[in-house]
């Protein structure tokens, strides 16, 4: 069965040394360069942040939980509000996940079904059922421009038998799904690949995922615990296989080396919850690694979290601002670190465009990760 | 002793039937109408809300609590970050309390002694002690445009005798404070006029502030638990004897009614922490009263909290979304509601002036107060 394609990916250029793509996810909501990276707004509303700053640091798709809003509020209720667009007032690109991610941490093994899958809510304990049908039938309601399959992330570690008929499963999903979902004028529905940490499990998922020929391909099951080898080993027996011609999104991948090493093997597409959740926390991004504004050192320090950076964090606000505002639990501060977290992933994504355009992604990806290091306190290493 | 005057208030006009002003309000960093309502910025930030949010509602002056600032930061740094307005980019013009309402509801009665006021910090316990030279050399540092009075905000009810003595000590207070202060090229010392509940005391603590001649004048110990009955009274027994070439600013009070009450006695400017403090409730202000947002019955109603109303919220969210927000216990909708909340003050402000210039602010008021009653679920009333 193939899809009308209301969303399709256009590969501008292919780095020369790499597999590194650039390009444009055309959506109902408007086109968006890939790489590209996409804030998190798990309740229809991504922490801390309103639309028009998301607009402002220049997000073009924020991904919304599709588990959450059918807990609450419900999606007949984001349906009567005329969709996700409307009810949050985002007039870009919205993707919803499938909720699998969610009910399977919520469920016990038992409650895993060929059905679906039996859970119990986290906000009230009442008894529900997800099937692939009931995750079309809310994603429809929720109206996003993609919407996602729904499978089993299989965890970390897991045992090849298991790995393999999880996958398996997923493949039967992914033709439920595709059965249930009638509104391809609007929404493009993804598969999502799994296989666990097996290569040869990983191919077959690719070929069974991909014979249904959909506008896009998630990628799931990865960075979820395995070590960093493992992690760029299974990249590479995984995204080069999928369809050129498709979008390759990255599940729930988001901090800045992971993201460099998936683009490196021709990924467009990542979402993750760290920039906002570290920045609660009182955790930036710089390209030096982690700083922790809210350290004592920094109280004093009037100057901006970066230099370089752009953001409207760092091109008002210094450190001992924002420190100030931490440990005085002030609201604004965790508005100042999550901003420029969003920011950081969105101008990195900005600047691996322009690498790849130019043929120099591995020139830049080196120069980033010697920068970087391993992400943590190197800030003291930064030239400013 | 008679201050060169950076800061001064231009009455434009007084309305015809009331003692209603609207004038302006010239400080060093800009020229503000009034009457004025001043959010609340107790630790170098208006809860939730952006510096840039507060310029777009059409906030002049923000407060900011001496206090506070003195215990965390500290005003060494805050001095060091070259002032509060540079500390927190407040481009407009700020005030700062004298931080003795803070220390008096920390102290025990025995602790307040001529020379100044023991007690213990909020956030250690550790001990500290604060005279009007004190409150005088943290305000410095903070550097403000307008400054206050180290002053005994005096508790309702108060037996004669003690607002006696704490309106003298307060008088006393003043011309320390008047000694110690020698920055007044660039701020703006206010007196403050105590005298409890007692009209004769009032007249007296007028008498003895005014004598200074100072650039403008704060009145206390209103709206601290009094019925509204004794409240109208008190400022009907005040307001009307403060020099008319001076601002007057009436402290902590912030609710549209008693707003009203007191500008038609010839109020120019206020505070309250109420909006952004319902606001974090989930409860907004209408001109029909409270609406409790968080409230089952918005849960789908998809109109703006007031469709009259042009502040940002108002023109982009629902109340069901709003209301799952609040629900979600997501920051935005905190965001929202206090942004709102401070614009209806901030509306109400505009609104008044035009009334005071068009001499109609009698039927302006009482008008409004028809829609508002008790201010307490008017809402199904509302036209709309």
């Amino acid at each position: 069965m193939t899809q009308q394609a209301c969303v399709w990916h256009e590969v501008l250029h292919i780095d020369k040394d790499t597999g590194a793509r650039a390009g444009i996810l055309h959506t109902p909501h408007g086109s968006f360069p890939t790489p590209m990276f996409m804030p998190v707004g798990t309740q229809a509303t991504v922490k801390g942040i309103s639309p028009r700053e998301l607009e402002e640091m220049g997000a073009g798709v924020v991904l919304s939980n599709t588990y959450h809003l059918w807990m609450r509020p419900g999606s007949e209720i984001v349906r009567q509000a005329g969709g996700l667009h409307d009810f949050m007032q985002w007039p870009k690109g919205i993707l919803t996940d499938s909720g699998g991610f969610q009910v399977f941490s919520l469920s016990s093994p038992k409650d895993i079904v060929e059905e679906g899958v039996h859970f119990k809510s986290h906000i009230d304990g009442s008894r529900h059922f997800l099937t692939p049908e009931k995750s079309m039938k809310i994603q429809m309601d929720l109206g996003a421009d993609i919407i996602m399959a729904f499978d089993e992330c299989i965890p970390y570690p897991a045992e090849r038998a298991y790995a393999a008929k999880s996958s398996d499963r997923t493949t039967r999903w992914l033709e439920r799904c595709i059965k249930a979902f009638d509104q391809t004028d609007k929404q493009a529905l993804f598969g999502i690949v799994q296989g666990g940490m097996y290569p040869d499990l990983r191919q077959k998922s690719i070929r069974e995922i991909t014979s249904f020929d959909l506008p896009g391909y998630g990628v799931g099951g990865l960075s979820v615990g395995e070590p960093p080898e493992k992690y760029y080993a299974m990249l590479k027996e995984t995204i080069p296989y999928l369809p050129e011609n498709k979008p390759r999104y990255l599940m729930g991948v988001g901090t800045p080396d992971y993201m460099l090493e998936a683009i490196e093997q021709g990924v467009d597409m990542f979402d993750c919850v760290m920039p906002t959740r570290i920045g609660r926390n009182g955790t930036v991004w710089t390209r030096y690694g982690r700083m922790i504004v809210r350290d004592n050192k920094y109280s004093t320090q009037f100057e901006p979290i970066d230099p370089t950076c752009s953001c409207y964090t760092c091109t008002h606000f210094t450190r001992a601002y924002i420190r100030h505002l931490l440990k005085a639990d002030e609201m604004f501060g965790l508005r100042l670190t999550s901003y420029h977290n969003l920011y950081f992933l969105i101008r990195l994504m900005r600047e691996v465009r322009e690498a790849i355009m130019e043929d120099r992604f591995a020139d830049y990806s080196k120069s980033f990760l010697e920068d970087w290091g391993d992400g943590k306190y190197n800030v003291e290493k930064a030239p400013y």
